[in-house]
């Protein structure tokens, strides 16, 4: 006997991330702009000992006992007052915002229904989904988001649910323009489908006004995930939903059976660290982080990368996305480029069904002020010639 | 348009707990015997607070950055050495072992597949599993666990995974002997069915040499899931599960989609409670603390209880469990004892097919000594009535 042949039809179809297969190849002296990850420089440490002493002397020994699946009720109103028009009731904590993803599958999904996603979007969304066992209708989109043509036409397929990444997505950086929202919402009233809105950057804004939520222009029919993970720091793996009454209870129950609670202690000390004098100081300081970052990196990428490769200035969150001219494969001039000792993420994965061949995403989260600009003038020269080569 | 008309056929049977409909009907002034808690007078908040430091010195901000689906690896050492044969490749970080149900479910479950369960068994596991769309099979056991006659029966019905607690299990408390366990392991070869062995219990010991676990002793064939919840505290929401080779990437690729990975923050800082010199005196005084509270609870439960109703002395755990005479019904008896102010859970929820009516758990992890005394003998009065009445 062997234990895998007892493996579901759902597992036997499991496939590891394509990202990290190009994490696992860079080396110690590579320049990568491969991570999805916050730069670590910004976390609080020491302001999370300290509130670590403060929680511990304020909640004693139920900092580590088990609680409500509800969550932390005084974190439970700190989010529902950011999110309007949410009140605590509509406020659930979990594992991160990834767990939104599959917590909504196990809600709304059944085998063989639509799943509406932008293309591109965020990979891991696509395998969660995927466990579901969904298709995809994959609408394109331009710097404001998703076009509405390809979404109507997407609509009138029947699909069960969308998904949509309104503020500066990963991994392609676009923020939904606020008539592009409001479309949205009226097309989803029109064809009566469910959204998931997923929003780890909407706090990472550099440039212009925040627009509204999804949730809040339609608190009826948005299920909202958010996260302290691209806000304070990914290791404590806390995020949240906030959805309408109609369904809590019901998604409740489905984070009772995967996992019971989120954690007590970590809920406790992300309230603390939140509601404390330097959480408006922490905010400041990691949006002016990533803007230089972003300057820094649209900077070299205008110095270096011809003209062929087209891409946009994000307006926020941590990546820049870039389209190589037509008939390039980002995937095989990534072996040039970790050559020459970069990594980048090629954009394929990024599709729900093998489109974005020739598309990339830079992340601009950690790499230094050299290594952007040393970073991008090998990927223009590299992308240079290539271009060259498919001319030939 | 009402969103709850989307949900999936799957959310649609969604209930809610049966034991927190109990748990909200307690008062502050009730003698409570429901909780599945851990003892919060147990918890190291000093040591944990000394460790914070030590982890914020040693890995700095690493403690709060993603890190790998597997689990920090000197955890995974640790577990592994603690789990022969196992080695880390085995091991994976999850949130605490209720997680491991749900991911066993994703792995090994389709529509209309039978899981042989005890009956009674760990009530979560039985909602959990349900999720997946499965039938149970309850097999009765005695003080020494599954009854073999009734496991083989159950076995010839083609099942596809077998659920088993052989350490002190919530709620009976029985522990399995070494026969069984081997009888087990013997059925499960000959019909080639993998078991998921859940183990929350099993360094709660209190009388005996310790018996192997099953993974233990068919280690490809056995899914072993552990947890600090009552070994350290549940609030970290850390445990683990150790799997056969063949399966474990399958299992780490449902672990990402899921929800990315375990909290890296909570791996390191009860990595580092978990080897400090404090470890050894935390387990002894954990174990001794729960044999003093069963000792009480025995106790009082012979000077007490009617000789009609039957118990046993559990060797480890949290619970002791009762039978009251065939008839009865624990969740009618369960009005007059919440009259009086005192608690307990109803035995119907721990049984897969509606069985279980004349019996009960009473929790001794978290109750005084005057509060057992004086609960017991409570109890003991409510059921004594209750067997004359129906004697009538």
């Amino acid at each position: 006997m062997s234990i895998s042949q007892h493996l579901s039809q759902r597992a036997r179809k499991f496939e590891p991330a394509a990202i990290r297969k190009v994490i696992a190849r860079i080396q110690p002296d590579f320049i990568s702009f491969t991570a999805g990850r916050p730069a670590s420089v910004l976390f609080p440490l020491e302001a999370i000992y300290e509130q670590t002493g403060n929680m511990l002397e304020k909640y004693g020994p139920a900092a580590m006992q088990y609680s409500s699946t509800l969550g932390f009720q005084p974190l439970r109103e700190w989010i529902a007052q950011r999110t309007p028009p949410a009140t605590a009731k509509n406020v659930l904590l979990i594992n991160g915002s990834q767990q939104a993803i599959d917590l909504v599958g196990r809600l709304f999904l059944e085998p063989g229904d639509k799943v509406i996603v932008s293309a591109p979007t965020y990979t891991t969304a696509l395998s969660t989904f995927r466990v579901y066992d969904v298709e995809f209708l994959g609408v394109a989109g331009d710097e404001n988001g998703m076009l509405p043509d390809q979404l109507e036409a997407a609509l009138q397929q029947s699909p069960k649910l969308i998904y949509a990444i309104p503020n500066f997505m990963n991994p392609s950086g676009v923020s939904m323009s606020l008539e592009r929202r409001q479309t949205l919402i009226k097309l989803a009233e029109q064809y009566d489908v469910p959204i998931l809105e997923d929003d780890p950057y909407g706090e990472l804004r550099f440039d212009g006004e925040p627009l509204p939520n999804l949730f809040e222009m339609a608190p009826d029919r948005v299920l909202y995930a958010g996260t302290f993970s691209k806000i304070v720091a990914p290791g404590f793996r806390i995020g949240w939903m906030v959805v309408p009454d109609e369904i809590f209870e019901s998604l409740m129950i489905a984070k009772q059976s995967t996992d019971l609670q989120a954690s007590t202690y970590a809920q406790m000390l992300l309230y603390e660290f939140v509601t404390s004098r330097s959480m408006n100081d922490h905010f400041d300081r990691i949006r002016s982080y990533y803007r230089q970052q972003r300057d820094w990196m649209i900077g070299a990428m205008q110095r270096y990368l011809p003209t062929a490769v087209k891409f946009h200035t994000p307006a926020g969150g941590m990546f820049c996305w870039c389209e190589l001219p037509e008939g390039l494969d980002a995937e095989e001039i990534l072996e040039d480029a970790l050559a020459a000792k970069v990594a980048y993420i090629p954009g394929g994965s990024f599709f729900p069904n093998g489109e974005g061949k020739n598309t990339l995403r830079l992340s601009f989260s950690e790499a230094s002020q050299a290594e952007i600009e040393e970073g991008i003038k090998r990927l223009g020269e590299i992308f240079a010639n290539a271009i060259e080569a498919m001319a030939q």
